[in-house]
């Protein structure tokens, strides 16, 4: 498992974890939003702004041309394997920075400093990257485990409202995964009342769980499927809304998607139902509405295509209960159609 | 390490390994020469002539547009982690299909079907996996070991003498890495006197040597370095070929490479002078020609760029006799221009 580092001023540990090495192996990815951070969380390492890949912002440019970018500073700046690539940004700039790095020269060294609470509790942790290819996401990929994962939770203060619901899903998946206890205290946060150590404290867990599934499966060959909990639903929901122009994020997609797949849990697998409308009002309190039924063939036909499946149909993993997996569980379409009848 | 089947009939090999593999998770990728073979490659197998991407032949094809094209293939035609991409080829299909396969969805089955001498005794084996980039030879990469690798001598039979030789230097390579008398063997070797029965048995030797060696350092991070001997000046004497429109074989540049780096090993670290006058002597025999001392700054040059030199200079793996390793060594340009002298 890679090494995470929790902090309040990030700034502080890079210049721990660089200060060693020499500016011309220092390579950093951002995006046209996070590089404006960089200024300051390099301040105290000798680096070259012109040692830094500025992607374009957002999941369309979840692409092979942004990592031919990457690939293509790297690679003129006479990158080594044992230079560094610093990735500071939300899921898309470490997915796309995590694949860059695993793949030049067969592999070069990772930092990434997620800088959206989604990337900080999910995407830049469990050495998953990758981008998207002929309109399907992450269809394209390694795993490739960063060598450290720094959490800084100031980042947060800068975040829009949706993106931190976004990334708070991912958190009530973890809870749903692991203990009544963090759920609930999940469900009923006031985040304004929370201050930062705290915040930082429940980061914490979401992380540790995740952690734990991972280091027992790193490359998802069974347990770690669990981790796609509420997420079969979603992608293909999140994918629904880019091809309608209406875009989700992807934690608000995944949110709607926990409510259906609750919902499976419950019919197929005897999942207590208090706690499952317990999470459905939280969904539909903070999360937007989003006309799925108008639209159940599309996401029935997106759901089958998804890398997860096998030729019998959906494969679902359910919870019998909280902390309790069912893995390979498929489900009839007309079981799915009445999921998405209830989110 | 990945299993290898050594057999005078690969068709049988694939009929039993792809039994139970229903026709649509087959792929195939191979160039516009080996495609030639798939029909009787696979008539015992049910096989889609339309799940077959066919890559333009040669080096200057080893680009990330080829990739994409597998990549294509892949994701219309459905294939799934489970699915099984067959790399009929020479080391450019199977480094391409080997990248592919080891990033279509984080990584799918993959079994190397080598059609070249250097694919069978090199190339298919040991996992690296990769493509050009930005001029450079195999900047983009993985390290993933295919399921299997079949070795099958009769596709040695269709070789042009030249691609056959080029083979040869990594023969030689092993033979230099192991014991003199299997490189005696091999130097003595009259080709046209030998069964196909006999030379498969020194291609199982030659791949047992690689295998002991990659087995204990697959992501070459100490002993696998070895196997780059006669690669740092051969990789710059094959891209200057490139560079001027009159290219070597792989294995050509590599045999030019031997030389040198052999006359570095007599002078630094007390090889045997007249192994490598043997040596010497063979390459001048049965290897082209080539007109190095016009070129040695460029040559110089290519080798600083080499992915395997870090900061200190052009970092060798010389050879203090057969079979024994020197790792991390750095030359002075002068004796690097003074070996260059004597290919």
């Amino acid at each position: 498992m890679e090494s995470i580092i929790f902090t309040t001023d990030a700034s502080i540990v890079l210049a721990e974890l660089l200060g060693g090495i020499r500016h011309e192996n220092l390579f950093i990815v951002a995006d046209k939003h996070t590089v404006g951070f960089c200024d300051r969380l390099f301040e105290k390492v000798d680096w070259i702004p012109s040692h830094v890949a500025v992607l374009d912002c957002g999941e369309e440019y979840k692409s092979i041309e942004s990592v031919s970018r990457i690939w293509m500073m790297l690679s003129k700046r006479g990158a080594r394997r044992s230079s560094i690539l610093v990735c500071v940004g939300g899921g898309v700039v470490t997915d796309l920075g995590g694949f860059a790095a695993s793949t030049f020269k067969r592999g070069m060294r990772c930092i990434n400093v997620p800088t959206t609470l989604l990337a900080q509790v999910d995407a830049s942790l469990g050495g998953k990257t990758g981008f998207n290819f002929n309109g399907l996401k992450n269809e394209i990929g390694t795993f490739s485990i960063p060598e450290k994962v720094i959490i800084d939770v100031h980042f947060l203060s800068h975040l829009p409202v949706r993106e931190r619901m976004s990334g708070f899903a991912e958190m009530i998946k973890h809870g749903l995964l692991s203990d009544r206890e963090y759920l609930t205290r999940l469900l009923s946060l006031e985040y304004q009342e929370t201050s930062p150590e705290d915040f930082l404290e429940l980061i914490r867990r979401s992380v540790t769980i995740k952690d734990e599934i991972v280091s027992q499966d790193p490359r998802e060959q069974g347990l770690r499927k669990v981790l796609n909990f509420g997420h079969t639903i979603g992608h293909a929901i999140e994918s629904l809304s880019i091809m309608r122009g209406m875009a989700l994020l992807h934690g608000e997609a995944v949110a709607l998607g926990l409510v259906a797949e609750l919902y499976l849990s419950v019919k197929e697998k005897g999942f207590p139902e208090e706690i499952y409308l317990e999470v459905r009002n939280f969904v539909k309190r903070y999360y937007p509405n989003y006309p799925l039924m108008e639209h159940v063939d599309t996401l029935y036909g997106l759901m089958l295509h998804d890398k997860k499946n096998e030729r019998r149909g959906v494969n679902f993993t359910l919870l019998p209960g909280i902390g309790e997996f069912s893995l390979d569980n498929y489900c009839s379409k007309d079981l799915v159609v009445e999921a998405l009848s209830q989110v």
